[in-house]
């Protein structure tokens, strides 16, 4: 599913944007079974915005896909920068214990 | 309704002044189903300081107005920064969860 | 009530003290009606600190005393910095929802 | 066991990993008693990055051997910094509380 | 009774170490009634460490000695650097409430 | 809007059912502010469960409605009642602070 | 001030309603300081219900008047069964830490 | 999958079993959107227990599952009785919210 | 010290009052270490009931005498149902861990 | 080694003993890995109370016994029922989450 974006309704202003998605599962690649993560995204946008909609179902074609925690955060932040073109954007990815550990990567851009 | 503001009772000192609201609710102009939000004001007053009764029948006229997330947050920090023209003010609009995913918008305005 | 200090026992060392009091009330003069805070004073001493049951006294005072946040949160600061000139003092001052709404406000002092 | 590593996905970009393993155990080499802790392992990966079930393995070595805490937080450290040569590293061990003291220790890698 | 110490098991690396007592207790010089604290100790140690079960013994010192909140921070401070010629140390000390107030004494050391 | 229901899945067993709403809001009579509160439906079925979607629109009926805390709990666990013929069913309203006061209305129904 | 009371909506059915009120403040006849405590009020109305705001400032009265714990908790039921003459009615009173020690009220009224 | 048991290690005794299970989830057969839910598990044993492995798979069956909150947690409770015939079961699913409402469904069998 | 009591204020109505004190502290008699516990007192008081400033003094007198968490919980009992003749009274005693275990010591007292 | 004991010190009082113990960890025959427990022993003395120090040995003899949930809550139960013989006695055992599962064993013994 495609992306969607909308106009910045204040482009002459910087101000941040948060969705944070307690629901995001995966499956991992090696053992098949699913991941369960939060998924926090934060940015400023520069021209366009995401929209919550479609950024709900983007979430959801992870559900069946067999992709690492390392792979997975990363993928995001380019997926969400390439539609939206933001001045900064962070992925911070929380997944549930996995034998007993439990595991965070956060992924950073910023517009050069 | 006006937003009211009264003289800053010690003007020759930058200090702040918080008020949080958890009881914000508008209306989704998409689906009019209705939005609900904690919005936190912080500021550092220059002249004068709003005068939180106004505010507070400022923050109801949003009741049954359709306005998005992000549009309501820059709204909200205009309409403030022109009624008591402070030296610093933020906007922090945390809205409860829709579709899962739960949004917080922040917007600031520094006086130059 | 006079507020009593005794001398810094460690006065080549910066460092600081901190008392909260969860217990602070005054009554708003608009309505008559009680406010209730928690003051919390951090300071860095300087050649006195302030004896904390005479601070105590001092609170007491404001129990039926009308008084604006913005004001009495200025004012506590104002009488303990004149009371024990230290190098550094800050008031925080929480106070409970009044109309759906809580309030903080923060003032700061630094000698020069 | 040895640790295992994988090749970092996104070498191009600096981002984090953390792992927190709250079921982390030795032994007191003092009083033979065993000691628990939480440890978190925290990393900004180079050319490769920690494979998550050889380091789950990794800390079980320690369930029966006798090290103090400060000696085995830096050993987890040097252990960890030798398998993926990071970027940068943090080990923070949080340990339960012996004689009524808890103890927290701290080692950061920085690679020059 | 004396402080004991150890040598530093990784002298050349600059990491922390945390001791957090819950159970203090002194008593204040004035009305004779306890007084209870949790203690933090946090050092960056340079040639040694303190011994953990001599730190639990030399708290233990002041179950029944009269001091003063501001005074017994300071004065552990001092104990502990002239212990274990530390780095870097600060003792943050979190008193019970007197009188409805409690009180928090951070005071911190750096080697010159 | 009518209150939808489908047949229970499992007639022939005693189950319970709730359903947690914290975003309930209507307009207190005597002052038109709104009241804030979170509903509580907890039930156990006889023939026919109610769907969840048109409890939701349900609540949203009462967005502008002046009525009393009382009232309102009684109304809902009366039409309720009406719509689903349950064996048991008990409304629980926590309203939100009104001067500094919460109020909290449980009203139950039990099939004679 | 006078107790207002007003009819109970649904006499048929028995039903329970809570007034949490965390600002109640009264005066120690014996020291003379400041008493606070949440009285946490719920009852069974028979044909009549407390009006909230006339049990606001029923609380109030007790501001500035001497009255210890005990007989405090007691006065209120027996005032409030006078007011509504409930079918049942509790009063619990906690009380702020006085000495180190906090105190809890519990008193009840069962109609005959 | 089948559902795997083993013998009951204490057969002479009533003992409970609970298993929570943090990480369900489903389909809503009207949206097809996925549903999330925790679901405990408790039960008295009569002469076998369920193992905890063949569990966790059967669980994961319902993953891509279209099925209603009230029917899912009721075939949970049918399908594990069958498996292991216990002298007690009950079956607490609780969902995410949907629409802004939260769910919880509790179903119990007992062995006549 | 004498524990005092004064007579209960509504001695025609079943009461129940409840004092916690979360700063006991008492000595190991066969280690010397001090124990720390939380004693919570709660009574239905016949004609008398306990002065709260005499009880706290009762308290401070375990502080250096070497009793176990056993003794000392039935003895406070025994001591305060002898002070005051009390309905009903129960003394829950809740012990900071040692050596990785904490303990808690219910006892209770029902007048015949 | 032995589980000690010592005689009731209240011996015509009917009171309770709770140890609880967060540090007890055995090994899964199955897998060979780590289980984690907090394991809480409740009892009703009769003529013997459970020694502390014998306790946490008697726990510290699972570190690495093979041993599956239902086993190890049962044995101990037996284990310490046989040592002191109490009038009532329960065990409960919250196992940390493995598959993300975790698990609770409660067992109760009365002596008839």
């Amino acid at each position: 599913m495609e992306l969607e974006t909308f106009p910045n309704p204040r482009p002459g202003r910087t101000f941040s944007i948060t969705h944070v998605n307690p629901e995001f599962t995966s499956v991992c690649p090696k053992t098949g079974l699913p991941d369960f993560a939060t998924i926090t995204l934060e940015y400023v946008p520069d021209a366009t915005c995401i929209e919550l909609k479609s950024l709900k179902y983007y979430y959801l074609e992870f559900r069946n896909k067999g992709i690492f925690y390392e792979a997975v955060t990363n993928q995001i932040l380019d997926d969400l920068v390439a539609a939206c073109n933001p001045n900064w954007m962070k992925i911070t990815a929380e997944f549930s214990a996995r034998g007993g550990i439990h595991s965070v990567i956060e992924a950073e851009y910023v517009k050069e």
